[in-house]
């Protein structure tokens, strides 16, 4: 028996193991954006380094950051062996709105063959996966293939404040071959697919301010412009019947997609009756001329992320609010950039906002949108991995979700990324009982210790 | 010294007391809308179920009702007196944005003649003046010189719903001449008016439905239509650029203003400056080729109360929200009826809400617009009493707010109503640091003394 095929019989044989890994793990809520979580996030990276510790892997430690702290660790680093530098994040989304949860967010819990848990798919069963991978590879051949080294951050969901400072201080510390970022997903669960691109992000908080405090709206309506009318039309005005995004100059830094490229994309299997099954809507939507696959991975688009204004509570208050505020964000895609989708939106808002009212914008998070060698050896050794695994070719992809430490470590480090996780699309990541396919899980397992040793 | 003149100087002597006794009325959370406070109905209608007996009115008491109770009482019936019903309420609205008020909102407190707190202007205060000035009378009258009925509702500001089920049950308990209704302003400190026109409410709550759970907007956005942005489209496009409502048909039974009214209402003196001044908007708004007072008092108007979906909290989250929800109320003019606009309305939705969403709109509350004769005796008697005090002929004007209990009481018993209180247009009703201002308190104690005796 090859060390490789031990290696997966001992994945197999811990399993059971495994699975409690990450729903220990999946228990600790280490919400990143929710100050009252601070303490959790260093009860999980703490969760992570004696995990490392316990692998026989000395040299990992807790570093402070200024925000939450990063788990770094490496095993020996041998001259003659590549280095692959590990990336996961520990972090999660908030569990709002927390009442559609059909079972408590951080009390793991498996129904049909799925542990539904905040942070199970995205992506602490990606870390716990690889972690295990890792294990089995260590107990069962003579020496490892190459040479590891593991960054786990705790501030992914809220856009890696730290991140830059940190590589830019650490870069010797950091340096390797290549980097494995396992926060990722597959098409489907017998559909294996390789994630060679993915959309930036610039994230916006609009707040429009009319009269200096509420009035009621029977005294004054009709002659006070309303706020939240003004910012619903300003949010409106932003998208026009095609659905494309009014901005003017928007799509003018756009690389067109290739003929060969749009190919590739349309061998994606995925139908409009796969979208109401997936999402639940009625029907499709988006932007004229473009397929699924395009709009939600190559294309850029504009979504209101959430509103408020006036009075939320139950039953009627008959109010004329002061102020209405929308977070609302772009997804954009090569060569476009957030500073400068800014500067179009503040001229739009110059140009369309009345004099009724004042506006303030504030930008959030920006995020530069990648686009990766398809077909380097790298990106081949995953695509073998799980054309093994699964029993088929990948799928090549681009993913509409933004993962800007891919971006950073190039510019910052100059190496590539492959990514390779295994969360499906219907895992309700950022949403209630986000969950993670159990067999998927264990299947991720399986490629990682092939990836390693493709790789070699 | 006549007994009029000496319940006056009754009045002036107790102004300290009566100011006191505001501030205990205001002290009780009284808050209609929100379950929680329940426990705060019941002590706000003891209270004034306690005050009614002090004042030797034996036939008092708190009715049932399926909502909160009411108070009812009457003085001894005198066949040869005419009878005044007097309408008020002891509910208050919520206190949301709590942290915008300067001193707590059930903790009275006195700054520059003003006494803030929750319900002080609306309506606590006409109701603390009233009782003042009925007591200054029994104090230095033989006898009254009406017979007098008290109903005061605790669900006014939830628009009155146990109040048409209370009026038919207890007609006979009610039967009265004509009603005095005390929840009114004048137009300043130094300008009486009388409101002889309410403008009508339809109130709405609309959700929109998209996806069947919140989703990843990078996974997803460009495909799925975003709910807010729905939202935001169909309430922004239910008004037009000169401030027009679209809903086809909505004006078709809006009686126009007659050259006679509108030279009346141009009386109200209430320019641009005045207007700034009053709400701290940067400009005034509304429907081109009307007033001021016409566009707030005599015309419809539509504003959006409230409106929440998405993530509302500090930072940011990348969702694509299931839902989205609003709340917005139409005021209604003459002979304009909820009825008519929500089939308007859901005639409008059919048509404009694209089919990536469903939808749901939910009717919260109807109140029909009412104009009264400005000409009659008993609005005459209340022009009098606010002349003789303030030193002024008051103005004539139509009110924006709603006072659905003025077009129950005409259909139901037959009697007009004259509406005669003392609020200030900026005292913060519905809005944080509402405030009564303390001397426009005491002239209307004395106001109400000289029309009790001028209607005699």
């Amino acid at each position: 028996m090859s060390y490789r095929t031990a290696a997966i019989e001992h994945a197999r044989q811990h399993a059971a193991y495994y699975e409690n890994e990450l729903k220990e793990f999946c228990s600790i809520p280490s919400i990143s954006t929710l100050p009252d979580h601070a303490k959790h996030m260093h009860v999980a990276a703490e969760w992570l380094l004696q995990r490392l510790r316990q692998m026989g892997i000395k040299r990992a430690s807790v570093l402070p950051t200024s925000g939450h702290p990063i788990v770094f660790a490496e095993t020996e680093q041998l001259d003659q062996k590549p280095t692959l530098l590990v990336y996961g994040h520990y972090d999660v989304q908030p569990t709002d709105p927390l009442g559609e949860w059909e079972s408590p967010p951080f009390e793991p819990q498996v129904r049909n063959e799925c542990l539904y848990a905040r942070g199970a798919a995205d992506m602490k069963a990606q870390v716990v996966a690889f972690l295990a991978a890792v294990e089995a590879i260590q107990h069962t051949a003579k020496s490892f293939p190459l040479n590891l080294k593991f960054l786990f951050e705790g501030e992914e969901e809220i856009g890696s404040p730290s991140l830059p400072a940190f590589v830019d201080e650490n870069s010797d510390l950091l340096r390797c071959d290549a980097v494995l970022n396992c926060d990722g997903g597959i098409h489907a669960a017998d559909v294996p697919s390789i994630t060679y691109g993915l959309r930036g992000l610039a994230y916006f908080e609009l707040e429009v301010r009319g009269p200096r405090s509420d009035l009621h709206s029977g005294v004054f309506g009709g002659a006070v412009e309303n706020p939240i009318h003004v910012l619903c039309r300003l949010l409106a005005n932003m998208i026009d019947a095609d659905g494309h995004i009014t901005l003017p100059g928007f799509y003018d830094t756009v690389t067109p997609l290739s003929e060969e490229e749009r190919s590739e994309l349309a061998r994606v299997p995925l139908s409009e009756e796969d979208w109401v099954r997936l999402t639940g809507v009625p029907c499709s939507w988006g932007e004229k001329g473009y397929s699924l696959v395009e709009r939600t991975g190559a294309r850029p688009s504009l979504d209101i992320n959430g509103i408020y204004g006036g009075f939320t509570g139950a039953g009627s208050k008959t109010v004329l609010p002061a102020r209405a505020t929308a977070k609302f964000s772009f997804r954009l895609v090569p060569e476009q950039r957030g500073e400068v989708v800014e500067t179009q939106l503040r001229a739009y808002l110059d140009t369309h906002a009345p004099k009724t009212v004042n506006w303030e914008l504030r930008a959030l998070n920006f995020a530069t949108p990648v686009v990766v060698q398809r077909h380097s050896d790298f990106v081949q050794a995953a695509a073998n991995a799980l054309e093994t695994v699964f029993g088929k070719r990948p799928l090549f992809k681009r993913d509409g979700g933004t993962i800007p430490v891919i971006g950073l470590l190039k510019e910052k480090l100059g190496v590539d990324t492959v990514m390779l996780g295994f969360e499906l699309p219907d895992a309700g990541f950022h949403a209630p009982n986000e969950h993670m396919h159990l067999p998927t899980f264990h299947r991720g397992i399986e490629t990682y210790i092939r990836f390693l040793n493709n790789w070699e």
